[in-house]
């Protein structure tokens, strides 16, 4: 047989997606299992969206144009616009998901061998993808004990070598939570301007924002518009993640020209979802308001009761719908596993992410999970005092 | 501004989107141009798809496993039992389209500086998605006096290298609509034993096979079940360009589990197109039927009027719903050019896809275009007779 590629061999297996058999077993054995682990949100989708998509009224389901179509990306521009971002439909690509406009944002603006730094923990996937594009991810770790700030100028601009390119941040992060303050973003804004780099700014969860903190997008700032590609997609803010629907955005005319040839090879975008995804522009803004409120409950609730666990610690996080929590255990992929392969109570477990996985430094966050506000309050209650009797339970428990 | 991607520069502009401006223009003026360039079926979508999607229950639009919903993969297996390809659920990966199941059998597969062997003329994004895995892609030209058939056996070998890794195959063929025989496919298998290479086979025509040569798979073929990576697609067998739904087939299990980790890292393939594709694989028979006769009498009309037009040429395409036709012209990217700029008859016009980019040998092609057969047969009619006083008019003629 053929050897296989290396970069196939480079890319982790998911945390995640090793526990998965574990809970399948899990589950084998009538053990109900709370899925804190996903970012799959549970809420519902648009009505409008269900409607257009069960009206659909073509016959032959045919591509649609490469960088999607116009009436989404002119309806787009409607919605950025509501957040202070002005564009034109021509500076808007339509991506199969967020996933694709990252990928493409690699291939578009790094050549194999260069560098991008990010902090971290970071997004696992950011890493998958930088290894299919022949990049290097540095990483500048951040700390549970600031919430995960942006570090100082200077910590970038240690890593930054004549291979560097880009810096790609996630804002608000996942899987922190944290929310980039305006101070911050306009320190990013000097480094970018002063090193010359591109900045990479995922921005998928900007809806989800709950402190006074203004959110401030890599598109506000003034200066760099040939620098910003922002990362976006419905999947979050609409709960759509199955329609794979995202965006490329960038001001930078020959980003979006070579960005478009990677469109054009892969023929189009999703038709269907797209048909989705225009639709949910015209929900009432009622839905995103009972979404927001749902989940401000639910980062209240797991939050409040995370610390009321002795030994655990999770810092408030400004967005998104994660939280890294710091817990009294000895290694969080044990951890992790243990729950699933070795305890339940009352018939119940959890399912979480350990934070291994998303820092690229051996040794950091062994003491720590990523958890999703997904659930329903009831629910997250339970998973709470499910985790707490774990913790009480665990042989690697360290306090 | 950073520079960009060596990548994102060396992907050639396709040369059917740069003749796009004058296909507009010319539509702009009020001309009607047929469209002869393109593989977009106009054939209607399975009913049984599209109720599906009209029935669409759920609520939330949630992510489906990264490797396609189990229920689907479980039909598919059906689907392939019917053409003698036997598998399991599990050696079927659902990607999003058969582009992004030839990307990632390249990323899995291939490292960068790999070289890959295949004929031209050749699909031309096969191209762009060698150049967005850093791989190179060396070509052996087939000719038209044969219909494209596949070279000999001595012609592939001269090429391989101690890079190179794999064979890439489009059966039945995009763009020449040739079908290789069992012979050929024998002794395809001989060489990528001999040399230990893998097998990259797109079948995604497998449906419009209409001679009496059998349609043989690279999954047929014994003994290298190791190597063979199958691309499929339901775009063309079903009319769902758009859906976005395709897979990688492969027996070879490492193979998979490298795939697997890039499907992991793009999360999902679309919901709405696998439920789409899942619907169609229960339409009844007669829809298949309908379409293969509707493409055959399509095809007649075409290659026939072709021929009786003088100087120009057209072997009979085995398959698929393309020929690449020999015309008495001196330059098809001037002709097609042309045809949309400067010349119409009766107010009408055609657009056609000139040959010299599915040839990566400078030079080759020069006179060719490739005509696909997506129009109903009256306007094919008049298209062939529109292309015909085209040539009359053509100040480039050579005959």
């Amino acid at each position: 047989m053929p050897y296989l590629s290396e970069r196939g061999v480079r890319i982790p297996a998911s945390a995640i997606r090793k526990l998965t058999p574990l809970s399948d077993a899990a589950k084998a054995k009538g053990i109900k299992v709370y899925h804190l682990n996903i970012g799959q949100p549970d809420l519902p989708t648009p009505t409008t969206a269900l409607e257009a998509i069960r009206n659909v009224g073509r016959t032959t389901l045919e591509y649609s144009p490469s960088q999607g179509y116009q009436s989404y990306r002119e309806k787009l521009v409607t919605y950025y616009n509501k957040y202070g971002i002005h564009l034109s439909a021509d500076e808007i690509l339509v991506t199969t998901g967020g996933s694709e406009a990252l990928q493409f944002a690699f291939l578009a603006c790094l050549n194999p061998g260069d560098e991008i730094i990010t902090t971290e923990p970071t997004y696992a996937n950011y890493m998958s993808f930088a290894i299919s594009a022949g990049v290097t991810v540095k990483t500048i770790t951040t700390s549970i004990e600031n919430g995960f700030a942006l570090p100082p100028v200077h910590a970038f601009e240690e890593l930054i070598t004549e291979k560097t390119k880009a810096i790609l941040i996630c804002n608000p992060n996942n899987p922190t939570g944290y929310l980039y303050t305006k101070e911050e973003m306009e320190q990013l804004k000097e480094i970018v301007k002063k090193h010359d780099l591109f900045l990479f700014s995922d921005e998928v969860y900007r809806e989800f924002s709950y402190t006074d903190t203004p959110y401030i997008s890599a598109c506000h700032l003034e200066g760099i518009e040939d620098h910003v590609v922002m990362i976006d997609s419905v999947s979050k803010r609409y709960s759509e993640c199955g329609i794979r629907i995202g965006a490329l955005i960038t001001r930078n005319k020959e980003v979006r020209q070579s960005v478009l040839k990677f469109c054009q090879a892969r023929l189009s975008p999703p038709l269907l979802g797209q048909i989705a995804a225009e639709a949910s522009i015209d929900e009432p803004d009622s839905y995103g308001k009972a979404i927001y409120d749902e989940y401000l409950e639910r980062r209240k609730c797991l939050v409040e009761g995370l610390n009321r666990i002795p030994g655990v610690f999770s810092p408030m996080p400004m967005g998104a719908f994660y939280t890294i929590a710091r817990l009294p255990i000895d290694d969080c992929d044990k951890f992790c596993a243990w729950c699933l392969s070795d305890f339940s109570y009352e018939g119940e477990t959890v399912m979480m992410a350990p934070a291994t996985g998303f820092y690229s430094t051996p040794g950091v966050g062994k003491n720590e999970v990523r958890i999703a506000y997904v659930l329903k309050k009831a629910d997250l209650e339970r998973a709470l005092f499910i985790l707490e009797k774990a913790l009480e339970a665990y042989p690697g428990r360290t306090l």
